[in-house]
């Protein structure tokens, strides 16, 4: 058999793998029973070492250096490349790493699903310990064969063909410029204004499905649930969004489950000729972040939009829709308030990359070895004071306990999410030279233009391109902070518009 | 290393592979969004691969051959033998149509599922006859290695220890008295009580959770959702069940509960020490469904704990618990009216055993090839006509097409309802003797005592045991239809007790 067909065969089991993950890691999220924990993370150990045996296998090696790359049509060596990737990857950690790195993870997912409603941070430490020691194997196996800092071999397991420098160059960027824009946008003199509830959550989840259904989410091939940490997971076709609801307003929830569309639609518009190979994958985490906050910040709280989901909250509350304001105004202002908080997801679109930073600068210190788990709520403290000016003061649960990444093991995941603020923002200004009616367009709730747009340019390429190339091609230039400022400027400093 | 420790890991891995099996199929069946069908498919076949690869890997028959069964204790014996049960099963079947019956049968049942509701066997049949026509080429390859027949060969892949001559045995007696019992037992002059409804699905959910619970399902290690067709599901420390409400009448759903947390009360109890190996599997599907209809039947329609259900339903309606009637007694008449019907798993008890000889007898001439699936419904109505008195005059989603188990691939599983309805009166007849205060203890919703027989007797048993001698050392005889039919004819020809 030609090598190219065994590794294409091979690379299908793959996805078979991938899928049971996918839904493994929902079930445990959304509807595992809290008794289930030990043995869950047994089973997806065991997917791990399965998974990771099939990457590693030698004859895939073989294989790869069998394949004559000038024999394959142009999209078909994009597959083969990131099969090579893949490969490298997998067999540079240790089989029984793999497993026990999984099985940590799996079980500190659940313990900070337990002890964070508490902030328990003393019977949650023990097992963010654990995680951390396996990643710092993880990272320094990998540093090796990738010859790269073990921080930037994490970060490209998320974004392929992101660097740790070109992290921080565009991290270090923000952190220069955003401390101003934030002290000049802050609105402190005025009250916060009431949201108008309160919101029962069976009114918000209608709300959700709505205005999710209005962006093009496709409810015959996903799901909404609630999950205490809103979080796109499942299997290709089976792609399922959620969100969480709070009664006192439903402008965070309903937020949350836009994000979480926007990642939906980059899978549901995935390749499907290579839904089954690597090259069909979306292109990583930071182009993923990139869509999700791209329909949250750019459409989401757009003030066009916002007066559809105005016209849907009525609906959802059983007013008569004329009766409405037929504006997004109020709300709009209502939601770029700027205000720096304790918590990340809550965050605005302002303040939200310098949570991002901090952590950026915490993992590197924990993956180096440089800062012990023991010291991490203090670097906490110290670190959000010095980059928000306000710290969680001990409430662990609203600190260094808030997001479930670094138990789940995703070290390097966090940069992405600024990343793809950029990004978002990026994809905005070229769509709109594309799109005149742009703004026309978002405030009559037709959404196909922008995700036409999307769909040719970034989504239905999963892999074939590398990451900076993708952008480029999509947004006409290298991907740096330029729109991302352009836009919070515009925004936040000139009002609405 | 040792043969047999060799083996002993070998087999822990299947035990994640059938955790992930499990998963699969409860999100299947529960959560799945209808678009998700194709690509579950694909992956469940690609499982079901594995798990034969696994269980085939002619390295497990090399280290069956040198283990010296002489040096292993008692229960490593009973662990080996299950071992090369398994392995010998697996071998038989090809790989490919292993992985192509699982798809088949996955894609079949998703298409139940759309099509059972307009009873659309037009689009339903081409499903079915990949499965049977699949199901044949596995019933012969298993034959040929076990020298048996085709369908005894599938009856033992459900219940293993069972032939098919002892399958033909005793459903041969049960379709010999039950005619003539259920003529005798029949009130047809009496009209269907009222059952005091409507009842919001709310409020069944809400009773369905107080009933199982005070049988001692474990909701830390379990959930209750609803499903079309009720089934229980999940994986070890995490079994789920499930049923339907339908608002005129709480009784339907409420006892499928019953049904279910049974099932899952056996695999709660399973021996932990055994809990990832071949041995500390459940029994076998006729035993599974003697614990099932032991709290369906022997327990959930008992009037003294239909008091405490009658309790619990006033509670449920926030009614003052001083207001109930305080005894069963109405709810226990309404609930044994015996009245042939066209639906199986609405069956009376006395004539739920012909639903079964019915289908036992198709599926026999199906595997064979004596039948067509094209045939089937004729052949079903004519069955119907002979066995109920009643048929379903063309409407085959109340017809053919009202179970999922044939779209499931499950051929040889229905004669296990049967068996486990003889085996549950069995069990209840020695358990009577052991505790002569049961209709007290049942009365009082004290269920410790019966759980803690069944538990020391049966489900910590695993599969230690072979199935004919575990029932008997259980109940003190072997399995045969007296204790049934003595228990029906106290029940149904001399009123309540």
């Amino acid at each position: 058999m030609d090598a190219y067909q065994a590794l294409y065969g091979h690379f299908e089991e793959l996805a078979a793998l991938d899928h049971v993950r996918g839904i493994l890691d929902w079930d445990r999220r959304v509807v595992m029973p809290a008794g289930g924990a030990e043995e869950r993370a047994r089973a997806q150990a065991a997917v791990a070492r399965w998974r990771r045996a099939r990457l590693a296998d030698p004859r895939v090696g073989e294989w790869l250096e069998a394949v004559e790359p000038g024999s394959l049509a142009v999209e078909d060596r994009a597959n083969l490349r990131e099969m090579a990737r893949l490969h490298r990857r997998a067999a540079a950690v240790p089989e029984g790493l793999t497993g026990a790195l999984a099985e940590a993870a799996a079980r500190a997912e659940s313990a900070w699903a337990a002890c964070r409603p508490a902030g328990d941070w003393a019977a949650f430490r023990p097992h963010l310990e654990t995680v951390v020691e396996r990643v710092r194997e993880q990272a320094a196996a990998l540093a090796e064969t990738e010859r790269v800092t073990r921080y930037g071999a994490l970060l490209a397991g998320f974004q392929p063909g992101l660097t740790a420098d070109r992290a921080e160059g565009l991290l270090g960027e923000l952190e220069d410029f955003l401390p101003g824009l934030v002290a000049r946008a802050e609105r402190e003199g005025e009250a916060a204004p009431d949201p108008g509830g309160p919101f029962a959550a069976d009114l918000q989840e209608d709300l959700a499905r709505r205005v999710t259904g209005l962006l093009g989410y496709d409810f015959h091939h996903g799901r909404l649930d609630r999950a205490a940490h809103p979080f796109t997971g499942g299997a290709p076709a089976d792609i399922r969004i959620t969100t969480r609801f709070e009664e006192r307003d439903f402008a965070p929830g309903l937020l949350a489950a836009v994000h979480e569309a926007g990642h939906a639609l980059y899978e549901q518009h995935l390749p499907a000729r290579w839904r089954h190979q690597p090259a069909g994958r979306a292109r990583g985490m930071a182009v993923h972040e990139g869509q999700s906050l791209f329909m949250e910040n750019q459409v989401g709280l757009h003030p066009g939009f916002l007066a559809q989901v105005d016209g849907m909250l009525a609906e959802a509350r059983g007013a008569d829709p004329d009766r409405r304001q037929g504006s997004g105004a109020a709300l709009f202002r209502r939601l770029t308030r700027v205000a720096p908080g304790l918590i990340r997801v809550e965050a605005d679109e302002c303040t939200y990359p310098l949570h991002i930073r901090l952590r950026h600068l915490l993992e590197q210190r924990l993956v180096t070895g440089e800062l012990a788990v023991a010291d991490l709520p203090e670097a906490w403290e110290a670190s959000m004071r010095e980059h928000l000016g306000v710290a969680p003061e001990g409430d662990h649960g609203n600190g260094v306990m808030q997001d479930p990444h670094w138990a789940a093991g995703l070290f390097g995941y966090f940069p992405c999410y600024a990343l793809g603020a950029l990004i978002a923002a990026q994809l905005m200004e070229a769509l709109r030279l594309d799109l005149p009616a742009l703004d026309h367009q978002l405030a009559a709730g037709d959404l196909a233009p922008p995700r036409r747009w999307l769909a040719e340019r970034v989504w239905a390429r999963g892999s074939l391109e590398e990451f900076e190339a993708l952008i480029s091609d999509a947004t006409g230039k290298p991907l740096d902070t330029g729109a991302f400022r352009r836009h919070l400027e515009a925004r936040y400093l000139r009002g609405p518009g």
